[in-house]
């Protein structure tokens, strides 16, 4: 089904992925694990670490000098897409994700395919952290990919560091099929730097 | 610019546009003719007119038998791409307009690029009703196009039915632009009705 | 626990209890008449029916002159706090809710108590139409409830037009609790017309 | 007009200032201190400062063990009221300051008055903000003030440390007031420690 990605492909996509978690084994490292898995048939995956690599609280100052937010812009900036991967506090993405997505810009973000996983423990957990990820990705012009996926009552759907549900492990391989189809046709052309005409 | 969009098209693309307003005259009818005026150089674009033919309140019965529903979700499963513009009424789109929506589904709009244009009074007129639309396409698993038009102030944007600000109209024609250019790329593959493999 | 509202009031509370579904036996129905019974040892309750008084598709004239539409806002400003339930179409309240509500303004609404709760099918539903209201409300300065009752999965939840399953019919009551409770504070005061001083 | 403020309390209220920004002389700080003074003659207020004690990025450990996390949530538990400001980053609050409130829990916030501010240098600069805000603050039920203000073009607003528009200062005063009547009413009272009887 994916056949189509095989052909005609100049170079191999780069997908990074970010998770806003930075708990050692988390539920949502495992769940991009599971995608990285998927993507990493068709195309290059590869982390942008905020555990290993912690970016300092948002400031102007960092933002041009710091070493780390100048390699983290810069690998966004060179990513042909992106997967985002956060548990949900309080309705809404992790402190640490949104402080690394503070020092982004429409610069590289714009028209750029991202696919959204939000883990969450209760009954409703991950919708709210979807819709505040598919929000700030809007105001950054961002592609949103239509199909997300959330992880709700991760406790069932996680266990011992793997995906044990199968409607869930489809879910996120369709987030992963989803951004691969959309990146393709988005990326392999220069859709993200048109301009109105001057 | 969009020369691209004039070579290896088989048909020509098809825009549905979609007015949330019921009132003769309204902005968002002058805003949506705009960027419809824009549109049809390069594609078909055709009003499903609230006015002309209202829908009635959603039911189940309405949804099966009513001929003006059933015309009005054929007309969006068949179009490439659609157009949505709305009134901002409290922070969101109006209530004619989301009854139109209820009758659709994932059938319909299913990764199809929408574009969004909203047009409020107030100072941060349009914002709210960009999100509000956004967030439902989302729930309809709809391509939104990252680029919207929120028009505020919208006295001072339109006058004696044309727009009148350039800074407008230029924001008006990038919608139309992006909306072809990714339905371009969408549409004319199977991408919309791409699912998991079984 | 109640107690407190049996005391010193001088009259009786009043809530308009609004409904955004049109269906017979609606589950939105079934769980607004539950929180309504619980509320009506305490307060009066009143429905203002969408179903049995329609409100035309709004326009200022309609505003003006229809006669349901005036007597909606009138008993809409008389109520001392509101319950407002929906179905979630789309991950939102319903357009014939949405039309309604489109005939209010802070004039009927600025600081009124307001209590939420939404119904949907699937197994996040009533989310995302909580979040709409909220946002709705928010824009007319109502003051939002912060407890509110999403019931997801709704045919396990409400059976033969009954709540069946006792953690919901726990979590209607405190919707109803909560409710009151505001509403003694901040209804039987001017804070509801409080306005900086000029 | 606040003079019902003056009588029958028993002690004053006090107020939990948090800034988002952790930039020296940043517009929200000035905004912040402009509500403050206001508060001020009427209730104790005092900052929460994230610059002078910074948080780290949440863990569970953090949350439990160090000093500065521990003594925040001291605070915001012993506050009546809390007025919470940030500069608005991609159309939401910033990341320092969704890390401190990633911190919190319904145990601190439940039914607690909360009033909100955000600053942005655009033409819909806060918009976004306040609602991302808003709905954090429903997620852990916290009460959020009707009145909120957004703080657009905030280098008209703010000039050399001071709010320069009149009209501006109104909302930011309405803020504080809004602020301090609703705490007075709810706070007094053990409105936010009521459950639903077993």
């Amino acid at each position: 089904m994916l056949s189509e990605l095989k052909l005609d492909q100049p170079r191999k996509l780069r997908v990074a992925l970010v998770c806003g978690s930075l708990r050692e084994g988390s539920c949502t490292k495992v769940a991009l694990e599971y995608v990285a898995n998927y993507i990493e048939s068709h195309a290059d995956a590869f982390h942008l670490d905020l555990q290993l690599a912690p970016l300092p609280f948002f400031t102007e100052q960092n933002k041009q000098e710091n070493q780390l937010v100048i390699e983290f812009i810069d690998q966004i900036k060179n990513a042909d897409a992106i997967l985002i991967g956060t548990p949900e506090y309080h309705g809404s993405l992790t402190g640490v994700l949104k402080n690394a997505l503070d020092y982004l810009s429409k610069d590289e973000l714009k028209n750029k395919p991202i696919a959204l996983v939000a883990v969450g423990a209760g009954q409703y957990g991950g919708i709210g952290a979807l819709d505040a990820m598919s929000s700030i990705m809007k105001n950054l012009h961002a592609l949103v990919i239509p199909y997300q996926a959330a992880i709700s009552s991760s406790h069932k759907v996680i266990q011992n560091g793997e995906v044990v549900l199968n409607e869930y492990k489809s879910r996120l391989e369709h987030v992963a099929e989803q951004l691969l189809l959309f990146t393709k046709r988005i990326s392999s052309t220069d859709i993200q730097h048109q301009t109105v005409a001057a």
